[in-house]
């Protein structure tokens, strides 16, 4: 038998899986939180600033693999071969010579900005402004493969802003590493920053790599945009990996730590819904949504069939980031979960405003009602909002609640509800802000078809896909499509198990990893003929109302 | 010294007040509720239809006005001179020969088609519809003076529904009376039909009457509308009076019934808002609001000044249906309170479905939790929405939740509610709402000031009035103009009791009544000159998110 780990990094906590290589079988799955992060240190809600330190990372990794393989059989530790990470991105730290990460070091290890930015840290926003002044004005705009705009949550923006804000820092920064690059390079025993290999993901998708220009925007431009970022190119990279390539071995040091061997081959990383793509059985034509919170839908195109051609108000397309062979395409919604929790907050108004102040219950009792009448809105909205038959949808929403990021990202958008009357109540308004997402998805996916990347199905994974049934066909019936649903709840950790395998060698190609082991599905939605002629007629309208609060709101 | 009495008949209950007539001080007030009413008797609120018994009138009549007249000091009762009466409307009723409503015949005395028919009574939409239809290619345009669109609210909607529906109705029917018309009828012994005084108000705002064409609408015109309605003009009425016109003096069997004596005037009848208007004070150039869960609003103009000039888009234009000799003007929001009212009820869901449902909580707790928690909702909005700096309100909504009254009628208008971000708050929200009512203010206060009629000032009347100082002083910040608040809540019987002073002789005009006995003003609010700068530019974003909505939703 052989085994592989799948380790995926998350906001909060990392998750391992050791799965049989050959079957696909999830043997053991252990998850832990960042034990720093949980403590909320080094965070700044207030200013949107959100650090994480390299021994949070650290500690779940050996936490999560030995708790995961002390659950398998006697004698399956010796039969790992792979392990692969994925990770959140643009999930940048500043690192010094070796490659280590500045908060390593005794003198930084307080230091937030000598910590990993993580992905939805906002500190940023004015160096990503001038990013975007600079590229617009630029040749070639190095923008154009990540959709057109850079934004703050990204690789260069974050690395000026804390050169910019931080001396010590500045003083000590040698290169810069992304998360998902730091975890393999530090288990093969890389001691040199030059020897880090490269995650075409992450530097495809977010520091603006590409082969077209020869790597990273060059000198000039990045001297151009602030001369505190002279010198770093040529101490970065020009070349990148993907994911199924093989980073080295295990380390003496490290195998002794994880309870493993020396031959466990490390796969490069990559960032978390593209593995969690691959976990999911991705083929060209079938769009994979992440849906939880916001979504991350990535697609796959035959090189052949799209080569170059830029992908208009998309994310990013980057060759390798999700296959290699193919082009990676990343798009998403900047809201899907957190709408349906935003009217959840503002339901909850009288709960946490008016009962939990009521002195003559107890606080225990107080306390109770407040906590569960809010864990059960959703589901009681649910029941009531589906309900409802089609005729009577006569609210209508956009999606827009916290900006759009595709099709052509605008973060200035605003969501509006329209079509309200005196009766309509709070399922019915529910209802339309769960069309809404919907509507949002399918615009996303008319981009792709009118830019020629067709798609046949869709394929969801992610809590909201394995728990709303409604959300679910309201999708299934807006986009007039099949949606499956993966029977893993662990997508993103299963694909980095698959990685693991192709680069152990146990599969020539991550397609094939994908064959032999996808989870198959728990589910499969498909659209209601009825329902989809009415969405087809709603959904002119969402864009009608859309374009006009564009213009003018 | 001189009393008089103002009989104020709403929706559930009719107040009496007895006035001294020279100084305007209230002396006593009494209220009763409607006793058939109020055991929902004769409504079926699932069909829209409401309906309510004469004999309710004439109960609470004798209640309110015996038990005002036992809280005065003895002797008082003699020096009644005059009795007013306001009522809802249009709230018709078929009557015999003798002017008598049919319900009270023994024989119809169970027939809600032989009743009074509620202002708010909606069974009539289709035959609304028909007068519409027929007005459209009828010259002259008999809706010319009543804002052009024919409401199913409305006389001649209401007669026509009920003689196609009741053949027992139908073969009874002789002529038709408004509610305000039969009281004032029915305590001076009126009893021949034709000998009713008719309200200039009533018939000159809802009934069509107009003197430039001779007064109703033409028997042509009544009998293309319908056959059935063939006859009913010549056996109605020509002329109409306005309501400081006495109508008679109290029968001996009335006078007694009600412990007065047979020397009180008894003045002629109008509609509650009309006559409430003139007990806020009304004079040219201010607009009167009565402001509950919709608005009425209310103005004066010369006819020196107005002339028949038509007012575009303004419910209806009637000289005389306010102060004598003047032209009374009308418009209205079709939703205000009823709009904070919904939002009060969709915060309600937790509460109502889901904290009601709690089974661990003792069945009086349940109850209570709901009920207090409910009542403190629009409060505890209140009290955060106003601490909202005005930079901060970036959620935009317009009023038309229930449709739009004025300006420009279109009930099938509906609200939105844009800008809404996920940090958008219950409170934000709610001030939206408290400035899109605000807004639909201008919207009207605008339309009669591009129309010529100019407003220096408002004075505010009602419920919301009086109880909700962030409502009133955004208003008069959107406004940019200062509000006044009647110190009274019974505008509306004080208004009566100056037109039975006037109809008495203790005044020449009802403008010397309002002189004497107007009740001052309890605040007034003036605007905010920052505020009222930025509300400027809000407005024009609910305009033109309003034209937009109006065109594609």
């Amino acid at each position: 038998m052989k085994y592989v780990i799948g380790l995926d990094y998350g906001t909060d906590s990392a998750r391992a899986l050791v799965v049989n290589a050959e079957t696909g079988d999830t043997v053991a799955t252990s998850v832990k939180y960042y034990p720093r992060w949980s403590e909320g240190k080094y965070c700044d809600p207030a200013a949107n600033r959100y650090r994480q330190h390299p021994q949070d990372y650290i500690d779940v990794l050996e936490a999560t693999v030995k708790d995961a393989i002390a659950q398998c059989p006697a004698g399956t530790a010796e039969q790992v071969v792979g392990i692969a990470f994925d990770t959140t991105g643009s999930t940048p730290a500043f690192t010094d010579r070796t490659g280590m990460p500045l908060a390593m070091l005794p003198e930084f290890a307080e230091n937030p900005n000598a910590m990993f930015i993580l992905w939805k840290d906002h500190t940023a926003v004015r160096e990503a402004a001038e990013v975007n002044e600079l590229c617009r004005k630029w040749n070639p705009d190095y923008t154009a493969y990540e959709g057109g705009i850079y934004s703050s949550e990204w690789y260069w923006a974050k690395a000026l802003h804390v050169l910019r804000e931080d001396e010590q820092v500045r003083k000590a920064a040698y290169s810069i590493v992304e998360h998902c690059e730091w975890l393999p390079a530090l288990l093969t025993g890389v001691t040199s920053s030059d020897k880090i290999v490269r995650s075409r993901c992450a530097c495809g998708h977010k520091a603006m790599w590409h082969k077209k220009w020869g790597g990273l925007p060059s000198e000039e431009f990045l001297t151009a945009l602030d001369p505190l970022l002279s010198g770093f190119r040529a101490r970065l990279f020009e070349e990148t990996e993907t994911a199924d390539k093989p980073v080295g071995r295990l380390t003496p040091e490290w195998a002794e730590r994880l309870g493993l061997t020396t031959g466990v081959v490390v796969a490069g990383g990559a960032f978390d819904c593209h593995m969690g793509a691959v976990g999911a059985g991705v083929t060209p034509h079938t769009l994979v949504r992440v849906i939880g919170t916001s979504t991350c839908d990535v697609m796959v195109a035959d090189y052949e069939e799209l080569g170059d051609k830029l992908i208009r108000g998309i994310c990013g397309q980057v060759d390798g980031s999700v296959i290699p062979g193919m082009i990676g395409l990343e798009a998403g919604q900047s809201g899907f979960g957190d709408i349906y929790a935003w009217f959840k907050r503002l339901l909850e108004f009288p709960l946490k405003k008016i009962v939990a102040g009521m002195k003559w219950l107890s606080a225990a009792d107080r306390e109770r009602i407040v906590s569960e009448a809010a864990d059960r809105i959703i589901p009681a909205l649910t029941a009531e909002a589906e309900r409802i038959p089609i005729e009577e949808s006569t609210v209508l929403a956009t999606d827009w609640m916290n900006g759009r990021r595709t099709p052509d990202a605008n973060q200035l958008l605003t969501g509006t509800v329209t079509g309200l009357t005196l009766g309509s109540s709070a399922p019915r308004v529910f209802r339309a802000l769960v069309e809404a997402t919907a509507y949002g998805t399918k615009a996303i996916v008319d981009r792709f078809v009118s830019e020629g990347v067709s798609i046949d199905s869709v394929i969801g994974i992610g809590g909201i896909a394995l728990k709303s049934p409604f959300v679910m066909q309201t999708m299934s019936d807006v986009l007039n499509m099949p949606i499956k649903v993966c029977n893993t709840d662990q997508a993103c950790a299963l694909g980095a198990a698959m990685f693991a395998a192709t680069a152990a060698g146990v599969y020539p190609k991550v397609e094939d990893a994908i064959a032999a082991m996808n989870s198959g599905f728990a589910k499969e939605y498909t659209p209601d003929a009825q329902n989809a002629a009415a969405y087809r007629e709603l959904y002119k309208r969402y864009l009608e109302i859309g374009a006009f609060t564009e213009q003018h709101c």
